[in-house]
């Protein structure tokens, strides 16, 4: 294992709590340390053991070694860590003024303080890791609901990057006869196995496949299902928001980490949070719904992921509830139709309007919070267009990992395309190779220092 | 070791870091969290260990448990824990969501939450420390410079209460003896010696007064020294308030967690903080040295711990420099006076406003940045009013110790007096026991309920 020079952070949130952890990791961290350590010798000690002591200020004139703090101080020795290096972490009183003299003290014994990622980086470069897994930790600690949580957790545990590696390595070793066909010029022999080519790379696509589909879910699961509610004024709008919000607020209260500043307002279903965006716009513009058509209204909507259509079932005319699909219709984007008033009309209203609209809708009662639970799973459906959140199978929810896994796709199915029409060997080898630098780039397999640094400057740091 | 129900709570900073760590204490703590972690058996891990591991879930309908994060738990056996109790000390990725997930688990299986400082109050409890200690361990964590950190430090490490600790028995001693005498009623025995007891009541009165002298300074050391800049238009102020702050701006930047948004200015001087106080209102409302006698800046000055008259030393007439020495002399806080544009003026004229002033003039150029270490040093000596702040001796800086210990000083006050004027036993009784009730209330030896969830409801969660 190759122990780098060492480095520290803070690995906990900055701020005022009980306790604060620095983390030191490198050749030496431990005997570093242990220069200002006043306790048992750290060199001595098994690794994952916990020791109580206090940390010393340089000697003064005098020889005093002042306090710097009481500490814990739990080490890792290599390879048994989270960088695979040997590791310190100091457990001190969580004040920032002893923070900053902890790190100013081990810099004083030549530890240089940590970029954002290093940590990571140095972890992902023992092999403790591959990429795939590396950005999971950085997605893992910005989770902030359950589905986010649980596609980091699954990606940092493995997820599609080992059955992707064991894939791309029997390509490779298919590369390797073709590119043997090619020393062979003229001669026109087989290495490989061409049917046998052709299953591993159906195989292969047939693994990306639901990764490259679950990146629309995954991007909603990480970043939240920008949701629009339009509708004409008096359709129940704000009833049904306040509802809604309602009833989840106790529940996004209980996670205190969910900054609600900056989007309008969010709401959890099934551990996916969507974000309401308010359309008053609309109500003020004009009040017919070929406001629809107003740009404001319509720019709402192309930044929405998810459209929910509302109307008042009592009083809606028909020929605007069809002028009103029609134009929802043809955003392009994945919508709902939800009818309120259900308890104030009889069957053959609700019937006359779904045949109007010719799909589902579902019916509400905003004022009276009747329903809701429907739409809410209505809502939840709509989103989850693969059954990867909740079986807790892998879901792609970086725009890096898209980008290869789209171009690994595409050129297997060049690849097979070749296949088919009999292409020579060396256009076979190439489709191959790009195929092959696609999934190496995925899980970090092949890597560009920039590639790495760019990944982790993203990272807090102490990780 | 008396084991309580067990709790848990967040002992990092709140917010997103790498890691944050979830202490459980209490009851069981050990048992309890190995229901749920999934790794090495912690019921039979031996104390200070680390293990790596997966928290899980409550198994679901299919029996699955899923994950809630990657881990790593340390244990702590009692005694050998901050509490006393057994430990449990969670590493956990730092996402509030994880937290959340985790603190959920905790109660599920019967851990309660724990209130502000109730780890702390189960160290005191449980022997730990001593509540003066005990109350250190808050200041240390909101210590932001350098003296408040050394004087949190040094109470928590034992400071002045284990000294009056042994005093404190020796008196208890001696009021036992008073009171023997009192069940002997008329017989006029003594078994107390009472040359003995007056020694003894000395010494401990001779502990007391450099600890109670040290609360004024411990206050500043603690609150930062509230400082007020006064001066006529164009003696220099801003340009003097610039020379100061331009200078020691870098070394506050060092110390991210340094607020500088309420207080108007802030310098540190040898680890003090100086809160630098503006007077520009002086400057707007007169022009001439009685200004000093405006209410706004009468008020300032009164709220403020030192006052820094600063004075044009070329320009300034004789006769104000005298009203001014005359009018702030009469605020009756502690002052410097300031002479500016030492550079513009000869020995003479120096010499002349020295003895118009008929005290010392610290001299400086504000805008040649020349004599500042000068000004310093004399800002910083007129804080420090004992040496306890360079020595590293106690520092009384919590109003409760400084009650008690004037409680304490004036009771053996008034029984020194007693006992010269030979009051009766059950007198002078009556002055022991009530300094004995300061003095156990100061070190926690004697306590009430509401006493200690007054105390400790000031910590942080998670202490």
């Amino acid at each position: 294992m190759i122990q780098l020079d060492p480095i520290a952070a803070l690995a906990t949130a900055p701020g005022i709590g009980a306790i604060a952890v620095i983390r030191v990791s490198g050749q030496d961290a431990i005997s570093i340390t242990n220069r200002f350590f006043r306790g048992r010798d750290l060199t001595r000690q098994a690794s994952h053991t916990a020791h109580f002591g206090t940390l010393r200020n340089r000697p003064d004139a005098s020889g005093e070694e002042t306090i710097i703090d009481e500490v814990l101080v739990t080490i890792f020795r290599a390879p048994r860590s989270f960088t695979k290096e040997d590791v310190v972490e100091i457990s001190c009183h969580g004040s920032e003024f002893i923070i900053q003299q902890i790190l100013r003290r081990l810099t004083e014994e030549g530890v240089r303080l940590a970029r954002p990622g290093e940590f990571t980086q140095r972890a992902f470069l023992n092999g403790q890791f591959d990429l795939v897994q590396a950005e999971a930790v950085a997605d893992l600690i910005a989770s902030d609901s359950d589905a986010s949580h649980r596609a980091a957790l699954t990606q940092l545990r493995g997820g599609f990057s080992r059955q992707l590696k064991t894939l791309r390595q029997q390509l490779i070793d298919f590369v390797a006869l073709v590119e043997l066909e090619l020393d062979f010029g003229e001669e026109d022999v087989e290495f490989a196995h061409r049917d046998q080519l052709r299953q591993l790379m159906l195989d292969i696509r047939r693994v990306l496949h639901p990764l490259i589909e679950s990146f629309s879910t995954g991007n909603a699961i990480k970043n939240g299902v920008p949701t629009v509610i339009v509708g004409k004024p008096n359709a129940g709008k704000s009833t049904l928001l306040n509802a809604l919000l309602n009833e989840e607020k106790a529940i996004v209260s209980d996670i205190p980490g969910t900054t609600r500043d900056v989007i309008e307002d969010e709401l959890f279903i099934d551990g996916i949070r969507f974000r309401l965006i308010d359309t008053a716009g609309l109500r003020q513009a004009t009040d017919t719904i070929e406001a629809i058509g107003i740009e404001r209204t319509q720019q709402k909507m192309r930044d929405a992921s998810l459209v929910i259509y509302l109307f008042d079932g009592l009083n809606i005319a028909p020929t605007d509830l069809r002028d009103a699909v029609a134009e929802v219709r043809t955003s392009g984007k994945p919508y709902l139709l939800i009818g309120n008033k259900l308890d104030a009309i009889d069957a053959g209203r609700k019937e006359e309007l779904e045949g109007i609209a010719s799909e589902p809708i579902v019916w509400i009662s905003a004022a009276r919070h009747t329903h809701l639970d429907e739409l809410k799973a209505a809502l939840s459906a709509r989103v989850r267009t693969d059954a990867a959140v909740q079986t807790g199978s892998a879901v792609v929810t970086n725009a890096r990992h898209y980008e290869h896994l789209t171009g690994t796709d595409n050129a297997l199915a060049r690849a097979i395309t070749g296949l088919d029409t009999g292409v020579t060997p060396d256009w076979l080898a190439m489709d191959l190779r790009v195929a092959l630098q696609h999934l190496g780039e995925l899980t970090g397999e092949i890597t560009t220092d920039d590639l790495l640094d760019s990944i982790f400057s993203k990272f807090c740091i102490g990780k």
